[in-house]
């Protein structure tokens, strides 16, 4: 039985590609063929360039044919969610008060991403102005629930097979929710270690790109070719993130966190079933008491933040403006310069404190959320499980490793100290071939 | 003639102790000896500890004769303001509110300095609070005159010979404006070269270590030893400090800035006589005028932070306070959390800016003080002309090329973009050693 080319991983595309096995276009045509026949289930996709995309596969096979030399993510299918600029593609951040918008220039990660030889077939659907709002988006593993948000198309898209990899963000939990959703990996790499220029700012102090893909060594190898210093982004560094091949004893902890009562029962006996079925003893990992205040301060950063940023829409668009977010602009600006110091100050506290507690391992093992996938027209989920991990910046990454009711995609999430981001996806992806069942 | 001991530079002084051309003890006698002279007329230090200065030059003396390996300070006495704390010294912070204060462990950059085998002397005269009421320390050029200030002690204390090269801080112009007035070389780096991690918080977002020395050799040798990464200081990072000794042809512009007429008429003349006699031509780089809003956001920022760092002390030891600090606190506490960000994003796109318009130089000319030391009746003199600066975090150095009015020290300010310290200091280094006359 031959596995078709949309449930190839990243990886397995490009060698395939570089290797002459298969031709960009194929790749492409397989994908396209894909999006043709779920999109109008699924809805992943706030804009299409499918022509665009043949034509850069074609490009693509053309330099192989002429023997230059092959970039890392030759040909390589993605899905930029529809908040990061591309300079041939609308960006509208989900909203009508943007929705002729034409970015003239590409973010940073996506000029990153041409560079290094991927193709960007379209943009992805995201929640209106990556908040409260949902697109049109379903889950492909059930249509009548959500993939989650706010980057609902790129999990969506990447869960359908429609592409292998997808760009995300997360300011809360909006990549880890919609992966383990989805039942795909998910990646929120350490703040700064993937630049945001040219991505809707919402709290800058938060704002942090994601990877969504089918595999740990695909969200690595996008991060190899998208990260790094980026002068126009202060918060950004130089990291290495190789992840190699060697098997070693991993040291894994259990960090329930201070929100483990609130996720489902259901959710909670899956992880420790999986935690109790390790060969290794997996240690338990207790967070001091006062990292329950995540929750408040990640609040008060997102909502001073979305009332700076969104103050001129606001301001000249206020008709078009979803009540939710004029409410969360009303809260941002009620609060006073002490307060919002006061929550970095914690911030950095607790992350000095977790970067302490966490230096014995590898990888934390999390829940990633409450449980499966709510219903649509429930929402697109709670980002609780996010929280704490966003707020410190730390590296998190989302793993389809559970199943919850119904059969439904559960994620379990690993979590590492600051800018630890080549242990984690070295533990992540040892973890995720080698499950302790 | 013989230079005294107190006259060698700190790179002279180290080499010699390690060659064993002079002992640690020498070296550390003719400080104590020097300070013993001027210290009643300076008023340069808050807590001077002499007899543990001499146990430490002796184990230096030892460590040599044992032919252990010499660390990078060996032996060389240093300063330290009296708001970077130091475990077997008070650190008071120049108010009688913490006048008993004795912190459990030394700030990152005083371990740095000691595991480097530096030996500090004592903690330095800081204004109260590193704000605005002075301590009782004079200018060893005129006792009639200001020192500068925040970092007061540690500026006289280079220039009356009795430290080679001591540690300030910088908000606002703390490090600068007396290095001007005092006739030395200060170096305020990069934002985020050196650790904060124990220093006195003002404003987490602005605060940056300074260090005094009488040649730019030697600030550049401290910076080599004290920089770098340190995880407890979220925005520390690793840099190479290294000034290479070649001559090369420098690309110097002169950048007037917004304030450029605020500074004295005397003040504008010595600096255009200075670049109008350069054997290169220098340019005249040109600030949009944006750049004149500064002042305002350093404002805003400077006070939020006191609001929120002082805001223990405003409640428990409020008739301790000055009515000074206590009314920037109350401003601080006014302003509103979108204001704070909107400072920031100004800043961020300030920086931004500045970088691109400095990347063509290796060195910007630019005051670094209104004019000479004001009469110690006026106060600790004008911060403005460190102000943009030290809110764009950019490096920036205090060179003692100019004379003001009755034959008084003037500071000349070199600044570049981000991070571009090494080519600051070597440009600075070349600067000092063959001005243009």
């Amino acid at each position: 039985m031959t596995v078709p080319l949309h449930d190839w991983t990243a990886r397995e595309l490009v060698r395939a590609m570089a290797d002459g096995r298969v031709s960009a276009v194929d790749v492409m045509e397989a994908h396209l063929d894909r999006i043709a026949a779920l999109e109008s289930s699924v809805h992943a996709w706030a804009f299409l360039a499918p022509e665009a995309a043949l034509t850069a596969a074609r490009a693509a096979d053309e330099r192989r044919s002429a023997g230059m030399p092959l970039p890392a993510l030759h040909g390589l299918p993605v899905g930029v969610k529809d908040i990061i600029d591309t300079a041939d593609m609308p960006t509208t951040y989900g909203t009508r008060v943007h929705a002729s918008r034409r970015p003239a220039q590409d973010a940073t990660l996506v000029a990153r991403l041409r560079a290094a030889g991927a193709i960007v077939v379209g943009k992805t659907v995201t929640s209106e102005y990556a908040l409260f709002v949902p697109g049109p988006t379903r889950n492909p593993h059930d249509l009548a629930r959500t993939p989650g948000g706010s980057s609902s198309g790129s999990a969506a898209a990447v869960a359908a097979g429609m592409v292998p990899a997808a760009l995300a963000t997360q300011t809360n939990g909006s990549t880890i929710r919609p992966a383990s959703f989805c039942g795909i990996v998910g990646y929120k790499p350490s703040l700064g270690l993937l630049p945001r220029t040219g991505i809707l700012r919402q709290a800058a102090i938060l704002d942090q790109p994601g990877l969504m893909a089918r595999s740990v060594d695909d969200v690595a190898l996008l991060a190899q070719a998208l990260g790094g210093r980026d002068e126009t982004d202060e918060q950004s560094f130089d990291a290495e993130v190789v992840v190699d091949d060697g098997h070693r004893a991993l040291r894994i902890g259990l960090v329930r966190g201070p929100y483990w009562l609130r996720a489902e029962r259901s959710t909670r006996e899956a992880i420790e079933a999986f935690t109790a079925g390790a060969a290794t003893p997996i240690e338990d990992v207790e967070l001091p008491s006062d990292f329950a205040t995540a929750a408040e301060v990640l609040t008060l950063i997102m909502e001073t933040g979305i009332a700076e940023a969104y103050r001129a829409d606001a301001e000249t668009h206020r008709d078009l403006m979803p009540d939710l977010v004029l409410k969360t602009i009303d809260r941002g600006r009620s609060r006073s310069a002490v307060d919002l110091l006061r929550a970095l100050q914690t911030r950095s506290d607790l992350r000095l404190r977790f970067d302490a507690i966490a230096a014995p391992y590898d990888a934390l093992i999390t829940p990633a959320s409450v449980g499966i996938a709510p219903l649509v027209v429930d929402g697109t989920g709670d980002p609780l499980f996010a929280t704490l991990w966003t707020l410190l910046g730390v590296p998190s990454i989302s793993l389809p490793l559970l199943k919850g009711e119904n059969g439904l995609p559960l994620g379990l999430q690993l979590v590492s100290r600051s800018r630890n981001d080549a242990t984690l996806l070295r533990a992540a992806a040892q973890l995720l071939l080698s499950p302790p069942h």
